[in-house]
This record gives structure tokens, sequence and C-alpha cells, in this order.
């Protein structure tokens, strides 16, 4: 008895999972590994998130919210695009969902066909190939280089155009690239995609953590489009699962039935920790801690080219370098293998995020403090 | 623009969030309302729980766990098989989820190729037919009476079966009817599923939840299984999303996979809290809280009579009541409006329940104390 659909074998597990298990090995043993392979931030939720939370489990019993989130989160959320954004988004519009992953889940559920095909940025986030896999959509996956920050454009979509279009995906800031989408980009990719009859998504999640710039949003360009957004990120909540869907008014019922049915409702006490993200004491924290992400990619930008290293695109949001490596190793996947058993570095190889010359990149996460950094660089200099 | 996938022509509203909504309008006018319409304890989480999970959120970053759980989390529920149920279900079968939902949509999107069926009593808990619509896969809806207590057994089973039948969902204690599947049909079908190929999966959220009778699994009789099971219900955290999964030793990798990829992780407060609740002392609270639901079940039985609603198989678990209404009123999707409208009793009408007679039936939850359960048939035999 082994019935197991052929799904499965469309979707690849993370390759940076097998990093984090062999770098954890090592340490185990001993070694002192410089992490700098994982989507996570080094810094804990901040404390007032964490004690609202804990206020919040005490006075409250802790129940399904409803399916939408918990409608003062909603308004919370819709306030924040007003004063952080300067974009009017009401609030009926966004879905509270548990992550962006189940956000990711709703969007493509609610909109893919099987057969369907779903275009996306290669090199991107690998779970989106594999959300479409699991809707039994069929991925399209465009390859970009440095010459367009490794991002989407229309003019790459547009000549990657393949009939069965019926979603396309794009990032800003990216991961695994950290480089952005500009304004006048996403209204011409938002434009193409209505012209086709296609839902343009846009995954904000790093959304807030841009350098020198301030954050943006594709809904100051467009508005007939899906928004994925976190607060696992800029807001360093990971482990809280909440993030939120901005939806066409018209899918909000639709959403809300499929978000009944899959999760009933997203995490009641990351729903009250995220109202208490979005106070203005927390957000000045947060900025404190988006000056100290700001200063340690200045210090990986100014190192790595003493590595042979080379970062082709700047990376302007995010907290990732997504570093060229062809000069160094002709095999970023060994390459990757190599820093972290002989130098005890753990970077992921470009593998995780796509076909797009995935063997000459390697993704490195700058969620470690400069010190660290600097070790880091130290060691790859010596390695290469 | 508007692509909108024909799947949520499939996958319908859930009626008792419409109930939901009318009572919290009444309320809101001044009305009181007495809720037996949600499957929700009324009971807040135990103390402990949230002390332990307040504990945790400022000692612990509340990162990602692993995909698959705490390990620590594993091994206490691997625990909790022994010494609540006897049984030996080692933690490397086990995977915390984001309540039970997460662990139907993993369970079937692991087993279900799109057309496949997916065979489950009925009535039966909504969502189960809408996740098996969502991975593509053709809900088959099993007929039961209350002949069989309204569960599936083998015997329906193997009459109702079709060509292309992959999986198998049954439910002990069963919502909405609230009575179990006996060892010896838990035997009988998993015995029907090994020989046709298909895979059984066992819904035991509402396992501890039984009164007069032990707490039972379909691990004791069966191993080759999935078993999905919550902290929800029994340990009263429903909007922590925190449950988990049983899976055959073989299946791990794949839904450790798909876990990465569509959840990245359950969340960690409620892992958190999640350890705390299965500690003796938490567990001695839930069976004075199971001892009170016992209570509100048998007073419920024993007054409901005179309202002419019939309780014709005796629930012994979960904290449902399944009523044949057909002698107080031909349908009883009216008669829940009126009950709601005119006496300001909420029920959910049989209808979200499937298909087999539900205009003859409706859940009664007695999510409320003695009193205001008496005060509630005493409006319903008013109304009747």
């Amino acid at each position: 008895m082994d019935p197991r659909a052929d799904r499965l074998s469309r979707i690849a597990p993370f390759e940076v999972m097998e990093v984090l298990a062999l770098a954890r090995r090592l340490e185990a043993e001993g070694h002192d590994v410089i992490h700098l392979e994982v989507g996570e931030p080094d810094l804990p939720t901040p404390e007032r998130v964490v004690e609202a939370a804990a206020r919040a489990m005490r006075d409250r019993p802790m129940g399904y919210t409803p399916a939408l989130g918990l409608p003062e989160l909603r308004e919370a959320i819709s306030g924040w695009y007003a004063s952080a954004l300067g974009v009017d988004v009401p609030a009926v519009r966004i879905v509270v969902t548990g992550g962006s992953s189940a956000a990711l889940l709703l969007a493509l559920g609610a909109a893919v066909n099987p057969g369907d095909r779903v275009a996306m940025g290669d090199p991107g986030y690998p779970c989106n190939r594999h959300f479409a896999a699991f809707v039994e959509g069929d991925p399209l996956l465009v390859p970009t280089g440095h010459e367009t920050a490794y991002q989407l454009t229309a003019e790459l979509l547009e000549a990657a155009w393949e009939p069965g279009v019926r979603a396309v995906i794009a990032a800003s800031p990216s991961n695994p690239t950290g480089t952005l989408i500009p304004p006048e980009e996403w209204r011409r990719l938002a434009g193409l995609c209505a012209d086709r009859g296609a839902l343009l998504i846009a995954d904000e999640i790093y959304q807030g953590l841009t350098y020198g710039r301030d954050p943006e949003t594709v809904l100051s360009v467009a508005d007939d489009v899906v928004v994925v957004n976190s607060f696992s990120k800029y807001f360093q909540m990971t482990g809280w699962r909440v993030g939120w869907l901005v939806v066409p008014p018209g899918w909000v019922r639709d959403i809300e039935k499929l978000a009944q049915n899959l999760f009933i409702c997203a995490p009641a006490p990351g729903q009250y920790a995220a109202l208490a993200a979005l106070e203005p004491e927390t957000i000045a924290v947060l900025e404190d801690r988006r000056a100290e992400l700001h200063r340690r990619r200045d210090v990986l930008l100014a190192e790595l080219p003493r590595t042979g290293l080379r970062v082709r695109a700047v990376p302007e949001g995010a907290f990732y370098v997504y570093a060229d490596s062809a000069e160094v190793a002709p095999d970023s996947f060994a390459l990757a293998g190599r820093l972290l058993r002989e130098r005890h570095v753990a970077v992921t190889p470009g593998r995780d995020f796509g076909l797009a010359a995935p063997e000459r990149h390697i993704r490195i996460a700058y969620t470690q403090p400069v010190d660290r950094l600097r070790e880091a660089v130290d060691r790859i200099a010596a390695a290469v």
C-alpha cells in the first residue's frame, strides 16, 4: 500500500536545509560555524512584540479568529500602508494569513487551474515553483541575469510568454538577490499581465528592508494585483507564522472561503503580536535594525572583492548578496560544500533558486554581526 | 482580468460561519444568544500552557523550527501515545503541523492525484471534501445513517467503493455526530484500504474527549495509516494552530519536503505551548474539563427528548449531538434560522456536513455551561 501523489516528484526539498543540517553537525563536533545560509534574521522578535503577545494570551481566550484575520489587525495593516508607504489599501482587501506561505497557497490556489503556466523570475524563492506544482500548475521559469539585476522585467516576461500563463510571480526585494523592481517596471509588468489576462502576484515579504532608499510597493502603481507580505522579515517574527495578502476587492469572498477551509485562521498569538509590531515604538526599534543590516551589507560589498566572488547587481534590500562565483570555482554547489566542510562558513548554493546559472552563484545571507561577516570573508578568501 | 481557478466552484463556504455572523449581529442588537454552533471549546487554554508559552517567547528567539516540528515536541507526543493510549509511536513518525488543517492538506497533497477519488463518511467534517477538491481529487461521499452511528464501516465503504479511490477519511470521535469507530471496525477499514491500495486517513482530532470510555486510536490496531490529530480540542488550544500527523515511516521524507515548501514550519509559540499541554499537571486540568463536558452531554441527552429532537446514535465523544429534527420541522436549515432569529439559540444545520439527509439533522455543540444548555432546551421546546 503506497499511494503517493505524482506532484511529489515535482517538488524538491530545500538544499539549504541540507546545508543547515551539515552545519549543525559540524557545530555539534565543536567547530565554529558562521551561518550565512538561512533566510532568517539573527535578531529576536522585538521585546515589545513579545510582551504584547504574552499579555494578549493571558487576557484573551486564544480561540479561532475570523478566517480573514482579526479586524483590528487588518485595520492596522491598512494604516501601515498609509503611513509607511503612502498608499490607500482598505482593510477589507487585506487577508491575514499563516505566514506568506499560506498567502502564496491561497493566491495560487485561487488563480491556477491544472496545467496553467505560472511564470516567475529565475533565480527566485524556491517554494514559488513548488506552490505552483502543488496546485497542479506548471512553473515557467524565466531566466534572468545581472543585466536586469536578476529581476523579471516586462521585456523578459513578454519574450518568454507562453500560452496558458495564468499567473506571474515577481518579488521585490528579491530572495536570493536582494535586488528591487522599480515602480516603473512594476507598472509595465502589471500592464502586461492585465493585457494577457494573467494575475500578477507581487512578493513583497522583504518590504521595509531596503538600504539607501525608502520601501516601495507595487500598490502605488497598480491595483488589480495580489500582494504577498509577511511579518517574518522586517518585523522579525519568522516563527510566529503571520503574513498577509492584499487582493482585488472582487477576490475577498473566494479567498475567505479557501482560508476557512484550508486554515480556519492564522495563529492567534502571532496576530496579537503583529498588532504590536505595527506600533510606532516597535517601528523605531526595527528601523535601528534596518540600519544595522545596511551596515552589514556595506561591509560585505566592500570586502567580498578580495575573495574573487563578484557581486554583479547591487543588492538594495532583503539581507542577501547573490554572488557570482564563476571565477572562484566552476561549481557553486561543490564550492559551498567545501567552504562549509573546510572553513565552516555556511552559504547556500544557487541550485536552490532555479535553473538560471545556479552553478555560478551562491547566496550569502548577512544575518550575522559585522565582525562575523569580516571573519567569514577572511575564511572564504583563504579557501579560494 | 479575472483568472479564477475552477476549484473555487467546488469549495463551499462554512454555513456555520453565516450562522455565527447572524448570531453576532443579534448580540450586537442586545439579544441574549446561546451559542451552540461553533466547534470550539468555551474553556480557555489552560493557564499553565499560556504561561509556558509566555516564558518560551521571552527565553527563545521564536524563529523557524524544523519543518517536522520541535524535536522535543515530537518526542513528547510519542510519550503521550505511550502513556495515554498504550501504543508505541516513535517520534520519527510524528510531524507537527499548523493545526490539523495543515495536517490534512499535507496528507491529501501527498496521496491524491488529480481525479483520484477520496472516500469519506457523510455526514462529516465539511473541510474534508474541500481539501480533496483543493488537490484536484474527487470526493466520494459515502452516506451513513443512525444504523451505523453515522459512521463509515468497512461494509458501507466496500459497497460504495468506486474505481480510483486513493484515500479514505474516517473520524473518531466524529464531527458532527460525536460517535466513535470501535477498534474492530478500524481494523476492518484499514484492512479494506490495504487490500485496495488506498490510504486510510484517521481523523482523531477529538481524541481525549470521550465519555464513559477511554480514548482510543486506530494505531492500536493498524500501522500503515495516516493519523491526523490536534491540540485544538482536548487540549483547548484552537487559536494556536498546532496539530500533528502520524505517518508510515516511508512517508516522512516526502511529508517533510511538502511541509518545508508549503508551511516552512508550524507556529513556534504554539509548539512551545503544546509541550506544556502534554505535562501531567495540564492533563489533570483537562481531565476535569472532560468530566464537565461529560456532564453537559448527559444533561443534553436527558433534556432534548422534550423538544422533539431525537438523538438516534449516542454521542460518546467530541462535544456534539447530531439530532434528528424531522419530527419537528421538515427543513433543518429553516429550523436553525428560526431558532436563531426567534429564540436566539444558534445551532448548525446539517447542510454543512454533507448530503446524507442534511435537511433532517442539526448539530448542537455543548460548548456552554449546563445552565445555558438547559435554557437553550427550554427555548427550543417553546419554539417547536
